[in-house]
């Protein structure tokens, strides 16, 4: 196949949008008309043997790519508006499967509002290497930091955790619609609560993602371990490994999740009416958003057990090393 | 190295700007402020073996995959504005590599008043992949796409073209303070011109890259032999290959300078006060725009020998095969 009718198939799916003016097209650059001066932009670079195996499918992999930078969208407070997807491919596999891909990638756009505007393809005899830019803007009380953060908040989690990589890691859910929500109920003047103070997506693990919110606003946090919401994958992954569910759900990276802190009021609303809301938990059917704990002045992880002794957290999770 | 000493350094690196609210750093999204609601952006993918050899310099790398981004800004009449920067590198070259690439994407930035704001940093056994994007703000007067080029218009190239392959393929100088300069030059009131009509770079060769403006404008060309810049390195790589150095000049890869059509009384203002206006050619020293033909109804190109004979135009370039 000529690049000229790969990339005339490429544009077909990429629909334009009321924000594009020039989309994913023959120009150099996408144009496009944001809503707001003020923008958030996000990048993820994922590569074969470390994201995804050569064996998963051009679907899955075109799924977590946009799932994961929409993750960090919403991590920060923000609505994904436009995407830009770069994509080396092995020579071998070629235009079918880089259709196939953009299919998936096409369809987690839609579903999350968000246009793909650009993005690159090529292709080598190395190996898969695959990129997302992510551009949005703050949702009303935004954007999220990771720096907010203060003692007395209370520490939330979305969804539950851990177990990830036997199959969630490739269908995470992004917590797009349900920050938008939260964001909007906090900013309802009549409620008369403030918004969550920081927040970012669990990516390398509970107890790792945890200690950087905490170092980024100097202070630190205990958890109560009975209040972890853990997967019934990481229970099942437990059976293999032989370490505790709890372990898996504090250490797992790639739960894609959301990690906040907030006002202990902003929690109690939350938590009254968050089944009304619609943040529901696919697994579970209750609540999606569980409190696991509160921020504290002195810096450091601590943990209470189900016996009621505190022990240090070590900020465990997923650490690439150079 | 642990990943978070990596990124700590990185993002000394990257530093700020007014635009920027929160930049690279630990946060999960940049956050910035745009000095207008219309942007523009673009991507680009890098793969070793076809962008860039393993012999290549990190530093040269790092100064290619921006430079060809900003190219692709400048194509488009846009002022970049900030990057974001995805590397995966090889697990045998590591931190010490990633960080001269990274001194020298800063550089380039700098350089070209953009502000590194985000990206990604990976390893893997496979080869070397970076990707780039760049969201900027379009230039009084533009953006400019390539489907705008009408009959009568007059064809303009800046710089020399062909043989980029000897090395200026990996320093390339993208055309943002030219384009912005020409911009402004045309939006002046008293001169009373029109801004370019069409534009785009010059990144598969002159031919085949005008061969695609004109399908989008739904016009042809007529390009006059003798004036096409021909650059001392088509012709040094004409002594090697056995073709003509004006036949590299039209069909050879990654020159990255800017194929422009325009209004006829544009080009002459434009032509006049080139020299004065600092749009010079660092190879010559002669003006940096020159007119190589004109735009004409029929769709097709064709180009007049330096006897005044009229030939097709193929329109040969690079091609990527799937």
């Amino acid at each position: 196949m000529q690049e000229s009718e790969l990339l005339g198939k490429l544009r077909v799916m990429f629909g334009g949008g009321d924000t594009v003016v020039v989309g994913s097209g023959p120009d150099d650059c996408a144009h496009v008309v944001s809503p707001d001066v003020r923008l958030g932009m996000t990048a993820d670079a994922f590569v074969e043997g470390t994201h995804f195996l050569e064996t998963d499918s051009p679907e899955d992999i075109g799924y977590k790519v946009l799932a994961a930078s929409l993750s960090d969208m919403a991590a920060s407070g923000c609505r994904p508006l436009w995407g830009l997807v770069s994509l080396c491919i092995r020579k071998d596999v070629a235009s079918d499967w880089a259709l196939r891909f953009a299919e998936s990638v096409a369809a987690v756009a839609r579903e999350f509002g968000v246009v793909i505007v650009g993005g690159d393809v090529t292709s080598s005899r190395r190996g898969l290497f695959v990129s997302t830019t992510v551009v949005g803007v703050p949702l009303a009380g935004g954007p999220l930091l990771r720096s907010g953060a203060r003692a007395g908040d209370v520490v939330v989690v979305t969804g539950r955790l851990g177990g990830s990589i036997l199959g969630r890691h490739l269908r995470p859910l992004p917590r797009v619609r349900e920050i938008a929500g939260l964001m909007e109920f906090c900013a309802d003047a009549e409620r008369g609560i403030k918004a969550p103070t920081a927040c970012m997506d669990i990516s390398d693990g509970l107890a790792l993602d945890l200690s950087r919110l905490c170092r980024e606003s100097g202070v630190g946090a205990i958890l109560e371990a009975q209040l972890v919401p853990v997967s019934a994958a990481a229970r099942e992954l437990s059976k293999k490994t032989g370490r505790g569910p709890l372990a898996h759900a504090l250490s797992d990276g790639e739960d894609f999740e959301l990690l906040l802190t907030m006002p202990e009021r902003t929690w109690r609303e939350a938590e009254r009416e968050q089944v009304e809301m619609g943040w529901i938990d696919a697994e579970t059917g209750a609540g999606l958003f569980t409190r696991i704990g509160g921020i504290v002045e002195n810096t450091g992880l601590r943990i209470i057990d189900e016996r009621g002794e505190d022990h240090v957290l070590e900020p465990e999770g997923y650490q690439h090393q150079w």
